[in-house]
């Protein structure tokens, strides 16, 4: 650690083919409206977002969604949100690939429509198969650390663990498995799904998460766009407050005034 | 709530004859010297830093931390830390007083050496006192939801609950609590005591306080400076996510991501 | 600790002038029939048992609560519940101290309709003086060691500290108070209000706590009866735990098997 | 449920070929000696054990563990403890049915020394090679809804969820996984590794568990026949907990003592 360190370039994020300085990436889920999705974006200064695959239709240039995302000059992480099966997710994928023009994706294969959970086991095939093809591979995972060492081991790009189930707002159920995986993976941590508020994304950093994935939270906040911002300043105040060595928890107290008189008058 | 909100000039904090911009208020005690003091104050940008007042020298002008906290133009809060009854706290603030020409006070009445914990019946003695004296009273205290509100009748400026015994960043220990605090109390209520990293701040502003404390968490870190920008920026974060109307917990998954089809192609 | 311990007689709990070998005091408050309480106090094993005073009515004695009580020869601790002063419960407990001619009392000192929380002032005031009257002063106050310190030096019998709010189920809202009270306060401490189920109670024991008190819990069950002996039977489990010395927590796991071969073949 | 319902014979767990009174499950990892196994059996009046088949010595039959648990009559479920991969599993569930003359056998598949964490691929696959062998599966695996259901389609006799790392005492580190687990898998659920104390197991099971599974929280207490027996209790007391109806949690009090009079007298 700089003992020097305030936040700056130099603590800019590594993972795949990019380098991003903002460690917030967005989900357009849930949003309202295209215009929802552009002021998030504005709000945040996140310089990348992911879009479900399924929503491309090459009939629709104009107004897409992937327009305007072009037009925000950020990246785009396709996803294979709604795919139960690692083949479903693999052939996702490859549409995905071919319509953006993007090795990026998301892999995402669902358990079941009540929790949205990964399935662990299609998602170990759909990763394995997805790095043989060429793909930089972003693993949507349970919060399991022999998991994530399994994803990483099989050459994803970056592991990203949920703090709770899409949507829920539940924050981070399992502190202890994530600041695990963030420990112990050598690859980027992004921890995905279930923020709900400031303090749950501010928490993912100081566990050491490397950043963090928000969508329903801000799209379906109140105020999108205030939210957005929210997240995004709790995103660089974790990061800091997990690079400036927190002070250790103490069962009693420790006097912040000292009684040996005046230490620095 | 401004559905257009973003964080602006309007949310200012009016606090007893004060009107601050930012939310957070720095303690001293803990500080290796006064460089860090000054450095913490000009990396958060706070604007009332607290300071114990029997480190007030009257010999001492030159050099003393109350000179330094001049120079930054920033106000300054005494406090009567290290009091173990009203009489004792309520002759300290008055040497306060005098010796720093200010009104306000932040009265510490302390019940052990061990947890440093509020001694409640004394609190309120000093406080309905100090309010006769003409003070503007910010009252350290424990987080009872019964307490509080007998500090706010009794002409308290603020109401400062712990979220853990000063000093052990253990963050919110019952956050129930001072969600209780913060809607049932009128005027202003501070997080105080307990905060260990940028989330424990982001959270007590998510739960509705108006303003968050912290020494130890900043002034004992690894690297000071940085964590005091942390900090600051995560209660701004947390304002603002306690403004942008955070999405409810759901016990299952809600898709980000519907099956609908392309709702915004 | 006796290594040799499982539950036994030498384990009874001296709480004023009485011995007790049950560790859980039922609470009467909810329940919809006579027929209930007797069935939870039989089931439960309970030997002391709570009642409201102001339940008491002269011009009744045949089928009155006490009465079924009296049958029962279980310990009747009249309370306050109701009282919102000092005064009151004071002139509430003399009342209870005549028409059932015991000099214990449950003194409780309600804040406000909505928290039912204790007022801690008043609750001092109150402890004062039913111990200067002769009263066996059973405190029922909030989680706070340092007002807790407080009512044992002023003379309580016995603190009891709240998990949560009556009748709210939360649980043990801040263990870690609770514990410093157990450890620091020399008379017995029963934790009361909040107990939702049986896990609570047993923490509750396990934090170090004297014993227990329930009543929502047991009499608003879907079984009473059932709920009344589960949380006895917890009550005893905690007890037993937190004299038999768990293992301490680790972050890491510890093989139970370890791999040096066949320890014990 | 059976309004009149307290603990009986009717509540038996049904478990492959087996129906148990009692629903705690012993390790015997981590004793010092066959005694204090022999003696946390009888303090406990668990009647099935785990033991893992390295500890099998086919040169010494008399004073083996599993000597002296044939004289207890106790059921013993081998595991795999110290197994790396599923073929490993597989052999050593073999070696064990045919040392032990039994088709029992709890499967445990570690991903790595440190977090003895089971490898969620590996257990799939040796689960489906063991239940195609004709064993009956105990599947010991992390807490993932997914992958519980992934074992229990395999045809596993059971699934055994951890609660925490092996011999950590943290208890059960996430909850809201546990509750989905043992609402959605049609099999006997035992929570299995994590158990630090009583109010740890009897959580279990009002999360909805069959069963507890605990053994360095009972073999390493410092009085590990008391601990059996305080283990024990809990569980019982968590089941009947589960089973009576417990009262929702409320956000603010319910006076158990209502106002309106006296209701019973």
């Amino acid at each position: 650690m700089n003992r020097h360190y305030i936040e700056n370039d130099e603590d800019a994020l590594k993972i795949g083919p990019l380098t991003l300085s903002s460690r917030l990436i967005l989900g357009t889920g849930g949003a309202p409206s295209h215009r929802v999705i552009s002021e998030t974006i504005t709000a945040s200064g996140a310089e990348m977002v992911t879009v479900a695959i399924r929503r491309f239709d090459p009939t629709l240039r104009d107004g897409s969604i992937f327009e305007e995302l072009a037009k925000l000059s950020v990246h785009v992480l396709p996803n294979t949100a709604g795919c139960f099966g690692a083949r479903d997710a693999v052939l996702t994928a490859e549409l995905g690939r071919e319509a953006l023009q993007t090795d990026l994706v998301k892999v995402e294969v669902i358990s079941d429509q009540d929790t949205l959970l990964p399935d662990p086991l299609e998602l170990a095939r759909a990763t394995e198969e997805l790095v043989k093809r060429g793909f930089y591979v972003f693993a949507y995972t349970n919060d399991d650390p022999a998991l994530a060492s399994h994803l990483a081991n099989l050459g994803a790009t970056a592991v990203m663990p949920l703090g709770s189930p899409i949507g829920s707002g539940l924050g981070i159920l399992n502190p202890h498995n994530i600041e695990l995986i963030a420990e112990r993976i050598e690859c980027p941590v992004v921890l995905d799904a279930g923020i709900g508020c400031a303090s749950d994304a501010a928490f993912a950093m100081e566990l050491g998460c490397d950043a963090v994935l928000a969508a329903s939270a801000i799209t379906r906040a109140k105020v999108p766009k205030s939210m957005a911002r929210s997240i995004s300043m709790a995103v660089r105040a974790g990061r800091l407050s997990y690079l400036s060595g927190r002070i250790p928890r103490r069962r009693l107290a420790q006097a912040s005034t000292t009684d040996e008189g005046k230490p620095f008058t």
